[in-house]
């Protein structure tokens, strides 16, 4: 049995990337609208100058600068109206020395013209004569041609995840569908005899499952589809059908539990039974986390979360969502939201193990401070109460009250 | 016409929230795993204790904790073994004085114990003699029955938004469905006589809708449903039948365009022909964002933004979030993530005015910098570049290098 027991986080992350890096997502083409929060497949470039035009920013007259130079209210620049320029319309006007268009926002600068006066600062003596009251520079109220963007330029690139102003700057473009990366299907497994789903009653001794969906939740939140498989057995035969069925149907797999010194043997012999490379690492210096196993079979990754609940969605946060990341082809850190914040109290760590804590965040001036909450891995309701994970590296015995420390936010 | 000009942000937002009190969301029934992300639309308390009994969070021996105190490896408490307790039991062992009883991580403590010892500090003599090498306290090991959720207590309020820890507590209660907001579906209309769809060709003057993706991405992320109405010509009747047509088909209306003066005025009488109470706010103490029009009619919110991508997409997180929030009966902040950075050159504001500014973050160090993206807000690719804006408040007239500013992230 090729068992390699890689210890921390950063190396069984670094195995997972290299198991993973054939894989290309499947992609599809869908509208701008529907591409929102998706990962593109596809790098992105301007096909044009974005405006295409100089357009004003403002209601007022196209002017060029040097006309106003000087001009104030006691004593205006006088300029001859020449015309007005329709929204909408490439301007039949060519501004000389000395002439004005009126122009509204949006609208395009006609010839000759480099800015434009705002209507307030301007006044009609009579039909064709400007005063203008205030002098503007060259390109005031204007944006230029290929301003906003540039012909031929990169504007993003494969694996950026579309945010609402991305597609309004796709849109820009002319580019109403683009060609985005299928979400991954995961498979969600739950194991162990005393676990239940929630919608049966359970007897003394017995508890409900929980992990199938605060992890079900994790993988929606990640980008990924999600696919509860139910719970399983303890017991080699039965979770060694549902894993390969889950292999099957899905491009990784995610089990939980077998937190049992006798499950965890299960996990990891099923696992080995089914093909190569099999097993990566078994066991992370992580608390809470330790019992992790983390595999490949013939390109699938399945990750054995813990099974308590608290560390079974730690894991994830540090394995699974990163993995997803991954099989998006997006940058691993993806949605990571880290702060600084004072830890309110001294907490002690193993030195060699990165701990995750579990805080509330507190608000004291400008500063902000890490309040741990307290509670077994075993009590989701720690989970509930908190909004972040504090993080003490491997290289810390422990964090000091006062002391910075980062904060993942869920 | 009843016009009031609520000059500030916070003028403008109560008094959206006065004319939303009446807005009850329609809400649907949802399994747990399709309920990620949704709004809560009652109240949830425990029906039981939870866990429902004392539960071994480790694999080892449960014990009456006073029976191995002073216990060591030279000098361990020798007690006796009278049986295993099997995961999902009820066990039918009952501890007197000095005895033991093996139980895996999961399992029921037996009546008469408090405490579970750990497998690795424990030796077997012989069939029923235990050595323990390491004290227990009471409780140790062990998490109690209702320390997770006591019964009755409440454990999410209604108007709460469903995070993936929440989803497995909901199924550790024995809640498989739950009831949420139906979101609401909030109808985008661009207005302006030059702006054409992305998958249009376009004439020089012409330019394309950006404001229809860019808003309806933060509708989506946001939690409503984007209803794209189109392009509207700025014409009296045509908006006004588009706007009449969204108001019935819809829980709010987000107009954007109508930049300049003509078209303003426009979407105001619109608005005022349509019905009470009309307009509440027109022009905010905003930078970007000036021209803004806030809206009801018979009930229904109708917010004008401006025509500026960037101007417009301000103006949804300031107004049209917190508005989506209320229909959905959350917290008006929620979603709302702010942090603290220092300025990374000084910037003006004029007293009075909130001033949003675009910003990058950089670490430097332990402490996090806002540096400006400049840019006219015509330019959706500075909205692209930046991460998130930075608030000068109106009490504020601008912010020096090195200064501690609110950023608002994306």
């Amino acid at each position: 049995m090729p068992l390699f027991s890689a210890v921390t986080v950063e190396q069984v992350k670094s195995l997972l990337k290299k198991h993973l890096e054939g894989f290309k997502p499947e992609t599809e083409c869908v509208d701008l609208i529907s591409a929102y929060n998706r990962v593109l497949a596809e790098d992105i470039f301007s096909p044009e100058d974005i405006p295409g035009f100089n357009r004003s920013t403002v209601d007022g007259f196209a002017v060029k600068a040097v006309d106003t130079f000087g001009g104030s209210e006691a004593m205006p620049a006088l300029l001859t109206l020449v015309g007005e320029i329709g929204m909408g319309e490439r301007p039949n006007i060519k501004l000389s020395s000395g002439e004005a268009a009126k122009i509204p926002t949006g609208g395009m600068l006609p010839e000759g013209s480099d800015a434009v006066v705002m209507l307030e600062y301007t006044q009609l003596l009579d039909d064709v004569t400007l005063c203008v009251e205030r002098p503007v520079a060259p390109g005031e109220n204007v944006v230029a041609a290929g301003e906003d963007m540039k012909k031929g330029e990169i504007v993003f690139r494969r694996g950026h995840t579309l945010r609402p102003q991305d597609l309004g700057a796709l849109a820009a473009l002319g580019i109403w569908e683009v060609r985005v990366a299928k979400p991954p299907v995961i498979s969600v497994i739950s194991t162990g005899n005393e676990v239940k789903p929630p919608d049966q009653s359970i007897r003394l001794g017995e508890v409900r499952d929980i992990n199938t969906y605060s992890i079900c939740g994790q993988v929606k939140k990640w980008g990924g589809v999600p696919l509860p498989l139910g719970i399983v057995k303890d017991d080699f035969q039965e979770l060694s059908d549902a894993v390969k069925s889950a292999v099957e149907k899905s491009d990784a797999v995610l089990l939980s539990g077998g937190s049992s010194v006798g499950s965890r043997d299960h996990t990891v012999k099923v696992i080995e039974s089914l093909g190569k490379p099999g097993v990566l690492a078994h066991g992370l210096s992580v608390k809470p986390g330790k019992p992790t196993v983390v595999a490949v079979v013939g390109g699938t990754p399945i990750i054995g979360l813990p099974g308590h609940p608290v560390s079974a969605m730690v894991i994830f946060e540090i394995i699974a969502r990163p993995m997803i990341s991954m099989m998006l082809g997006r940058d691993e850190d993806y949605g990571s939201a880290k702060i600084f914040a004072r830890m309110s109290r001294n907490v002690a760590s193993a030195a060699g193990r990165q701990d995750y804590i579990r805080v509330k965040l507190e608000r004291r001036g400008e500063e902000v401070w890490a309040v741990p909450v307290l509670g077994k891995s075993g009590l989701i309701s720690t989970m509930v109460e908190s909004c972040g994970l504090a993080h003490i590296p491997p290289h810390k015995q422990g964090v000091a009250q006062g002391e910075m420390v980062e904060v993942e936010l869920y």
